[in-house]
């Protein structure tokens, strides 16, 4: 062998440490002003298909590219084509922040790049996990005997909760002899709501139950499981042949953030000897509030439970913070240990990567120790209850107008509503069910023109559900640069729109 | 309504765009000084089970910390608790890394937050996707009409590619009806070799298939599936009732990286109507070299295969590319469309939230398009050659020791072998069973003690396997500050260790 050194003139390796630093530089100042000054960006996009696609290449470029022309066509070139979800009037979906400690956190990550699969790969990684979540669970309130793994998303984290569910029917060895064509094992069912956010179907596909293996819950007037009827339906299963075996309960449903009464959902859970699995993804974050810890009322006789600190906790995307009760079931779920991971300390320290789906596990939990301790749960508190307390003004303007309705309960900081011109209020209530119908569509052609007419000022976008057939328009709340003018711009913006659309309609004839 | 707007000194927001500046600024140089100076930390953490969560409070704090204490406590706390995979002596599992283009990228991503759910929620990410998956596909040779997406792991990669060879039996009716006490569904068999990766056995157990739904195939002498055996199988499981369905064949195994005959493979499953998935996690990214390119042979058949860029090709964790030759399937598999994601672009522009588990996405095609612009892809083919040249060198010297011997072939950066010493070499071949078992036993403890000795230098990593029921151990080359220094550092520890701990057990009369 030779043991001569190479030539250093002639080694190939990262970016030299002189230009990280003073890209590093410009690009802090370009985030720093970015998140000063979001709302120079329209919020939705302008832009059409294809239109970024189009400027690119068709191939990777052969030479090296400085990061000066790197950064102007990210400017140039990309910049037109984001949504902005870190800009103050983002009011869709969820919204959410990449907040200040958030991103810093998560720049010390990526620059460690560890993979927290093994606790010997990343033992920092693996206990700080441990810490923040159990930090997070004494916020929330949940019980102590709650293990938490961190995951990429709530769609994961539910798919996992209804494997160990299907776990925990051990005599049907689902995990070594799987389910097809075994006559022993019955058709497993899984409940949830009618409002159940959709991942829950998707787990329902991909696990082998099937779209049939899932069966909708109807919801009261609130848009919440209706127990007597979860009750009927596990009940009839039963009857029929079915092996009922795993409820998802839902505290903040996606269209309107209803809470299903968790505590009447256990109790059936534990009469039939069924997993509990609560969604509380949104408005788990809620229960840091003693006000709102009322969300979480019977979550503590859930087996599991997932709240998503990346949607109302200031946490940068992707952080599912997912708590099981029953954490040796999960492991039995999961756990498959190749020569290759095995570890001198498997016996003494917790393998994270027993417990999911993904081998790979990012450093999550640093932005997020980052997030708890600057902002300080008081802190936390202290911002959302301005945003509940923005949501709660904002519905009572609409509930003051009479051009506007409000289509459900708005109890965390989500409002769900439309515009319905005063002079329909009546109508709607006394004509004939056809006649209804035509106005009903007018309703939903006027609030679908408004949501476009209002996302096109690059002001504020909004997002939209239908409840009971009803075009519904969602104001969300919960980006920490958003103020109470912006929710008021908001509101200006809606009613300014909604009286021209509904004039210029009247005035076409159109009703 | 109350028009006033909210008194400017109420307000709790993010952090002060001054603060994120400054304390931005600190860390920029601190991640600067990190990459250029990770050897001053030993690469796996010197510490115990439990000693990062004992020195953290029960609690999260009430109040905010300036940035200065957390910063102080993760450089004091947190940091001697990391295991350093950015570090140029990190040989352990596939060495990765973190680069400065893609951590620079990371920064931006998590400072935009979005999600790239729907094309509307951010343009410019479903189309960045587009391109970098393009101009990956077009490094590696792969035909056009493979569809690419972007997902976190190829764990979940592998799930959604055999999810999707179970969604391609319509006539099962999977999707709809599920698997369980269904006769009409028969017991599906998925194909693998011995030594494909524990995710395939993951995805098996969560789709339902189960363990006994993974057969595994024995692989030749050099670990590769051998074909022959897999249609001897499918023959034998299709006459006893199974239904086969799929192949995951592997282009470099997590082992020893050995590469299964595709060509082969891809003929059988064509005959017998099976879903052929690539699991090119790791040396897939050789491909984009022209000599490495027979690495890819036969996966242009393939109907999906992964590689992930944050294995070798210097993106920051996590960033999968899967592919697949029948996107529509994979829709079908996964596609559910609730009122409130539905947009107006539906039907011109590609929703990638259709194509797998996951609703939320985060814009992680930024990094990887800061990577191949910035390295370019001659320059990320030059420093692929680095590596594998390293590789082959350490090869030759284990070949060249005669207390070392190599226990499977290095097509890529990485290389098996153990220390044995020269005086055993002839007695393994040449002794009766029970006295050769003796011996091995002697090789297993003595290269278990090495690999915690290297590895308790705080200088390198390595990590192992078994090979033939050998304790092997693999050095892996694939982080951009490792040097041939390094690499030549790394032999002579190993030398130095294996003599020293052989000569200690002679001594105590071991052997």
């Amino acid at each position: 062998m030779s043991d001569q050194p190479m030539p250093v003139e002639k080694f190939l390796g990262d970016m030299p440490a002189e230009e990280f630093r003073a890209t590093g530089h410009r690009l802090i100042d370009w985030v720093a002003d970015y998140l000063e000054h979001s709302e120079r960006y329209p919020v939705l996009a302008r832009t059409t298909p294809g239109a970024v696609r189009r400027v690119m290449p068709a191939q990777a470029p052969a030479e090296s590219h400085p990061m000066d022309v790197i950064l102007r066509d990210f400017e140039e070139l990309v910049l037109p084509g984001v949504t902005h979800w870190n800009h103050p009037g983002f009011f869709a979906y969820f919204a959410i922040t990449g907040s200040g400690p958030g991103i810093l956190g998560e720049l010390l990550s990526s620059a460690l790049n560890i993979n927290s699969m093994l606790w010997k790969t990343c033992p920092a990684a693996s206990e700080l996990e441990e810490v923040v979540l159990g930090w997070l669970r004494e916020l929330l309130g949940l019980p102590e005997n709650f293990f938490g793994v961190v995951m990429d998303t709530a769609s994961v984290a539910s798919l996992c909760a209804i494997a160990a569910a299907r776990e925990a029917l051990p005599e049907l060895k689902i995990r070594e002899e799987g389910l097809p064509g075994r006559a022993e094992v019955p058709r497993l069912r899984l409940y949830a709501s009618e409002q159940a956010h959709s991942s829950i179907d998707k787990a329902a596909i991909t696990l082998g139950l099937g779209q049939a293996g899932l069966r909708k819950i109807p919801v009261d007037a609130e848009f919440r499981l209706r127990p007597e009827l979860l009750a009927q339906a596990i009940e009839e299963d039963t009857r029929s042949g079915w092996k009922p075996f795993c409820v998802v309960a839902t505290v903040g449903t996606t269209s309107t953030t209803s809470v299903d009464p968790v505590p009447a959902i256990a109790e059936l859970c534990a009469r039939h000897n069924l997993w509990l699995h609560v969604d509380a993804a949104y408005a788990g974050a809620a229960a840091i509030l003693p006000e709102q810890r009322w969300a979480l009322a019977g979550c503590e006789r859930a087996d599991s439970l997932v709240v998503n600190p990346h949607k109302w906790l200031f946490t940068p995307f992707d952080f599912s913070a997912f708590y099981c009760r029953r954490p040796e079931i999960l492991r039995n779920a999961f756990s498959l240990v190749p020569e290759y991971l095995r570890t001198a300390e498997d016996s003494e320290a917790r393998n994270y990567m027993d417990y999911g789906i993904q081998l790979g596990r990012r450093f999550r939990a640093l932005k997020f120790w980052f997030v708890l301790r600057y902002f300080g749960s008081d802190g936390l508190r202290a911002r959302l209850r301005q945003h509940i307390a923005w949501a709660q003004e904002f519905a009572a303007w609409v509930d003051a107008d009479p051009d506007f309705e409000r289509l459900a309960p708005a109890p965390f900081s989500v409002v769900c509503f439309r515009a319905r011109p005063a002079e329909l209020a009546e109508k709607l209530q006394s004509v004939a069910p056809d006649e209804r119908e035509k106005l009903e569509a007018y309703c939903d052609e006027l609030n679908a023109a408004l949501l476009d007419a209002v996302n096109a000022t690059g002001e504020i976008y909004l997002s939209h559900t239908k409840l009971n057939g009803k075009f519904t328009l969602r104001l969300a709340i919960g980006n920490l640069h958003t103020t109470r003018n912006h929710v008021l711009r908001a509101w200006r913006l809606l009613r300014e729109h909604a009286r021209r659309l509904d004039s210029d309609r009247r005035s076409a004839g159109w009703r």
